[in-house]
């Protein structure tokens, strides 16, 4: 893999500059590049604030705004930020209220935010996303992994803390969209993490990791290439499945890129997996088709579905308005 | 490269398919897959119709809507489409107040564009974007290619179209805002169109396509990978000598990456670039990032700079509300 870049080491401090120089209108870097926080703190609202290690773009940083969140720890390529970096987006953002944390599930993640939130006094709280039904543990992980569903739990949280709910509401909220989102996806070809300088798995050229994690992490299993309908049919099946969804259940579908995969590509597998949802039933009320979180350069894809009731949906439809992600406004 | 498919002869028409479900709140797919027109046309305003080969996404179909195109035609992947689509798009959309084309400078859309125009009345103008400094002439052009500053010239002219501009201001509007547009790229990898299956063209894992065409055609010169700051400094300095610009200027700079290069290092070049406009004491007011006008999974990145005068900018800060590009509303 060739990449855009100047020196390994400065990689991140880089493309922050020039993410803040281009989103100056909606975001602040903060000091030592610790963190990305939204330009106007509002006073009374409860603080959002997630992070994780980098090469996922646009995630997380790409979500902080209005009605998302309030600000973002970068850690180096899939690398946990520190308890500080939190710890001082925390002091930065903190409008009162309270500072909730969402974090996926990582164990690097997992420690260094329970020691800010252990630092922090008791308005803190934590809702853990592990929407990835793949496999149970993993390289990075014990339990299930966080993946793409982490958009759509930053997305409802955002909005709800933008209309006034409280930390202790906004916490139950978020194990509640947790709860109700499911991911699964497939690679067919490796990330490079630039550091590293070479792909971080080998898969042949006439293969997929299927159930892969977003750090290229094994999945449930690598067998060749099937059909875009068959790919699909296996996603979303597993994620069916351990929702329970029941026929007439409406649900949010996300079809996400995982950074080396077209549009064009990813559009034909919104209407593969809109089939197998509507062969049980289920039926899709919102769609969000893109590259929102990524592993670097990877190509593949993952479908995540979220079980929504009105209040979701009417969250999930509230304003945005992020360097990523904007609607309503 | 592997891709999530089906039949290589139904890639588009399956695309297509979910691109219209994921977006049907804001645009209709027109019967056997000819065009993607606006939900809601307005009538009294001059109709923009533009189109081209797939495999750009989501240039141009993810631009129709309201403030951009009011429809897109897509042709097969990197191949025109036919008359036929145009005068069909032009039928559906036409509010009374005649239809402008925007259209690349590539031989088989102005051939297949020109012969719509002719069978349309008069009430019809097209407006050629030829940004592409890298060459003159190419492998499927005459003089200039049309890259990435198409998504600029749409975006403004949508946005005059839609204030009640007539057909002959935009004609002049359209005109001017592709003078003051430049752009040009770099490919650190090839694109595969489906149906050939094998890479476009061959790059040796060390070297860049220095002025690449977004179809992979031959740029300037094939050399050895560059660090980011010295291929922004290549791509920004040409740019900036072909518009002539002068200190003080001011201009929106599209950082747009082919479709295989991660955000991480499209925001990197954001900043390269920026350094290299500073020093010619361009300021640049806008600025957007991510992978709008791609070669499918091409790795690399193009730079377009458009120097704006107080109209250009007001028309580019109104609201859009597109599948790929939204704001203000």
């Amino acid at each position: 893999m060739k990449n855009f870049i100047n020196r390994v080491d400065s990689v991140l401090e880089e493309s922050l500059d020039g993410f803040a120089a281009a989103h100056a209108d909606l975001v602040v870097l903060g000091e030592e590049y610790e963190f990305i926080r939204r330009k106007d703190v509002r006073p009374g609202k409860v603080a959002l604030i997630s992070g994780g290690g980098s090469g996922h773009e646009p995630l997380h940083a790409g979500f902080v705004g209005y009605g998302m969140l309030d600000a973002a720890c970068p850690g180096q390529i899939f690398t946990s930020p520190t308890p500080n970096q939190m710890l001082n987006a925390a002091k930065a953002v903190d409008g009162g209220a309270g500072v909730l944390f969402i974090v996926k599930n990582y164990s690097g993640d997992m420690m260094n935010f329970h020691m800010a939130a252990e630092i922090l006094d008791q308005e803190n709280a934590t809702v853990i996303v592990n929407d990835d039904v793949a496999v149970e543990n993993s390289t990075h992980t014990t339990g299930r992994r966080g993946v793409a569903g982490t958009l759509i739990v930053e997305k409802i949280l955002g909005a709800a803390a933008e209309r006034g709910d409280s930390l202790q509401e906004l916490k139950i909220l978020g194990d509640a969209v947790n709860k109700a989102t499911a991911t699964m996806g497939v690679a067919l070809s490796s990330c490079t993490v630039p550091a590293a300088g070479k792909p971080t798995f080998q898969i042949s050229a006439t293969d997929m990791e299927v159930g892969v994690g977003i750090h290229g992490e094994p999945g449930r299993r690598r067998v060749p290439l099937a059909s875009a309908d068959a790919i699909a049919h296996e996603l979303t099946t597993a994620v069916i499945e351990d929702l329970s969804l029941k026929a007439g259940q409406e649900v949010i579908l996300l079809v996400n890129g995982f950074g080396g995969t077209p549009m064009l590509e990813l559009y034909l597998m919104v209407k593969a997996a809109r089939k197998v949802l509507a062969k049980s039933g289920v039926t899709v009320v919102r769609f969000l088709t893109g590259s929102y979180v990524t592993s670097l350069e990877m190509a593949g894809c993952s479908i995540t579905v979220t079980a929504v009731n009105d209040e979701f949906l009417a969250l999930w439809d509230a304003a945005v308005c992020t360097p990523a992600l904007r609607w309503g406004m």
